[in-house]
């Protein structure tokens, strides 16, 4: 590639660098790898590029640390041989209007659309939520609070959710003051009126490359430009790159997934979290963090918020429980930190309260015995999903193939050989009934032509996992075939 | 005053001018009043302008025409002698940036707040609802709908919900495609939304003058300035004068709330209606529609709306059910005309999609026999209040104070003696635990110190008679001390 390198993204090389012949087989397990010191003299970089590239390389189970020994080659059972994980994104340097709602639009109507075999959308299916559960809740809240059905109900939503929300953020490490939260439409209305509070049409938003679509959506409808960051399918978000972007831009606002961010399920470690509230203290840069997915992480560190290393209020919290909970109450909720006034305000003028009923049903069921036993299982019962899915990918899907190893959650990302343009791919699919995201829709770029996302949240039986394996086939195919 | 006349305003003044000597008594009832062509000579303006006046005055029930007679003097029962009506407003011909969202917070918040006797808010209180149809409705769709619960919803709107909005707008005179519909969190959602769709941060949007308060909010929210039109209490917005503004100023929407309009209850005229309609529709300026209120009016040709005239699609409709059905249960919608495709994904992109147990809620309640019978009960209860209010008004308020008398609703809008400051009042009566909504919150200007909005909506009995009457005796002593 002739781009010239974006910024911070040094320790990416070096572990790419390192990665290649494990990943090749020329390095077999077990085998020494130069020590810190040794490659950082090689490579004339500084002592700490070379270990935040080594603790790439560990996270990603392709090195191993021995006490007093050094790095080796880590088995290949942890490698998961056949299956590397993709590179981190390598997006332009410069921020871009935005327009991928047409194709988004589509492939969110096709992912719900009953006849299909759907890996298209990014959200668990009905038979994995409670049902009963939440229904009297519901029924509960109706009787108990008939009242509110027909009050006219003003202000940020009812306390006793904001209460139930601030005793739920403890477990995302943070303290919050029920006072500051605005309880929304959804997560994604918390993220638009985040944007709405700290932005102006034309202002740079910083975020990750790969993005979810529906932020890119977002910021087409706010008329603002999207700043794509430099993003690891394992570690997230680079906070180098984001400083080095914030010293040549006026970066207005940075919009992050620190945990299972979307599409590439990526989690970044505590330590890049701390130096990431730092940055943003520092540069006095809101940071809008979505923890929609936090729940969904395999471990308790993961769920851990940026939020949570931030005395300062620069970081906007943003969170609903249509993932763990259940999609159809439609309530999200913010605490915007030092922008909790002026969000608030924005939510009463252009949209009001939500209906204090739901807002009861959520807080029941938020407090109820036995809520951490179901996120429990439903944890358990996508990570087994995705491991299938995995195994069946490195079956199926053509060799040169990559695919994300997420630490939890329900989605996948996988980077096809070059020779692959997953449009044509999606449309291939489309006509046998199977609907998947082509990587398009996840970037202002044109950097995921050759990516899909899969979403494992919808039924899980022989068809579906018949038809996983039909996608690799036709891209097996379509490779193959002259372009 | 010194300030030049506003434009499209000419028949207003001619109207004013005979209205003058019928309310001090110079003229009795059964006078005979100038003939149309008479008047026209003697002012030097078109015959169209006088018949416009004479409309006017026998809306307003100062005057009569008697068949090949001619105009006299309408019988004082009609006039409600001692309660003259406000004038038309003269706001300013230039637009203004908005700024009025602390006070109207802070009164909105006092006006819900228990151990105060409330006429801040414009919105029926709880116990004039079917409270048990309501909880009935919910606990029956979650129920029935169980599955919607811990389904992700996408999309505008449950269908059942959408038909039934389509089949209420017949009431509008309003023949819309469910496919148009869009449901929202709010009326004033939809408004935001439209508001979104058609203009940018710093473009003009024409409003009545004085207006509710919310639209001056969302308009400061979306950085937009507002033109405030000449309107009067009666018939509303001047469609003349929003021609001549549209002469004058790039006017990029018109925000307009035809049917008893908030503050002054006004109720345009049909054939206004259709001037409007004719008007955006040559003009291709977007009409934002409020009907939230259409269904509070007295007769049924004041239901008809605006866009029942628009065969174009300039007429973007935005209403709820909340002053008629269940303000709790927090759904609005939208059909934007020409503009539905980006309302629709500007409402997906930033918000998302209203919880469907709630939709079919409200479709059921929409849809049961006895919707109607308890609209007509509420118009009842409605009317009552607002008679009995305007005759305590005409008893203990200063002398030269005028009150609206609307055609429904349940609002009155005082515009008291000029030496009265209504936000010294506002401090007044909250003192004494009484919530007014001081005039000042209705417009950009400062043309409403004097003026109050009564809501009649929440309870009614002794206590708040009292009240009631107690204002006008704080702004009696008001008025006399010197200032």
């Amino acid at each position: 590639m002739s781009e010239p390198d974006p910024p911070g993204t040094l320790y990416l090389q070096i572990a790419d660098a390192i990665a290649a012949p494990i990943r090749a087989g020329t390095l077999a397990h077990g085998e020494r790898i130069p020590s810190v010191r040794e490659l950082a003299r090689r490579h004339g970089v500084a002592l700490g590029t070379v270990v935040q590239a080594y603790r790439l390389l560990e996270d990603s189970r392709l090195i191993e640390a021995r006490p007093r020994s050094g790095y080796f080659v880590a088995a290949p059972a942890a490698q998961q041989a056949g299956l590397p994980e993709p590179e981190a994104s390598r997006p332009p340097a410069s921020s871009l209007a935005v327009d991928v709602s047409s194709l988004a639009e589509r492939v969110m109507c096709l992912a719900h659309e009953p006849g299909y075999v759907s890996f298209g959308a990014a959200c668990p299916s009905p038979e994995l939520f409670s049902q009963e559960r939440v229904r009297r809740a519901v029924a509960r809240a109706a009787l108990r609070q008939r009242a509110a059905l027909t009050e006219y109900t003003i202000g940020p939503g009812d306390e006793s959710l904001r209460r139930a929300i601030a005793r739920h953020a403890l477990s995302l490490g943070c303290q919050l003051d029920p006072h500051d939260l605005v309880v929304t439409n959804s997560c994604l209305e918390s993220i638009a009126l985040c944007l709405r509070a700290v932005t102006q049409p034309g202002d740079v938003v910083a975020l990750e490359s790969p993005t979810l679509f529906s932020f890119l959506v977002i910021l087409e409808s706010l008329h603002l430009r999207a700043l794509e960051i430099p993003t690891h399918p394992r570690t997230g978000l680079s906070v180098d790159a984001l400083q080095q972007a914030f010293d040549k831009q006026p970066v207005k606002a940075v919009l992050s997934v620190p945990t299972l961010s979307n599409p590439i399920g990526a989690t970044m470690p505590q330590t890049e979290r701390r130096s990431l509230a730092q940055l943003v203290a520092e540069r006095r840069v809101p940071l809008i963090e979505d923890v929609l997915c936090n729940d969904l992480a395999a471990h308790d560190e993961a769920r851990r918020a940026v939020r949570a290393y931030d005395p300062t209020g620069h970081v906007m919290l943003c969170g609903s429980f249509s993932k763990t909970v259940a999609p159809g109450l439609r309530l999200g909720w913010v605490d915007a930190g030092r922008w909790s006034t002026p969000v608030a305000r924005l939510k009463q003028a252009t949209s009001g309260s939500q209906s204090a009923v739901l807002e009861h049903a959520l807080a029941d069921l938020l407090t109820q015995p036995g809520a951490e036993a179901s996120r429990r299982r439903l944890r358990a019962a996508l990570a087994t999903r995705v491991d299938e899915a995995r195994s069946l990918i490195a079956r199926h899907y053509p060799a040169g193939t990559r695919v994300t190893n997420p630490a939890g959650g329900l989605i996948l990302w996988v980077e096809l050989p070059r020779g692959v343009d997953a449009l044509a791919l999606f449309q291939s699919c489309l006509e046998e009934g199977i609907v998947i995201a082509p990587g398009t829709m996840f970037s202002a770029t044109d950097h995921f032509r050759h990516c899909i996302r899969l979403g494992l949240g919808g039924e899980w039986d022989e068809p579906h996992r018949a038809a996983l394996k039909r996608v690799g086939t036709l891209a097996t195919a379509m490779g193959q075939s002259p372009s």
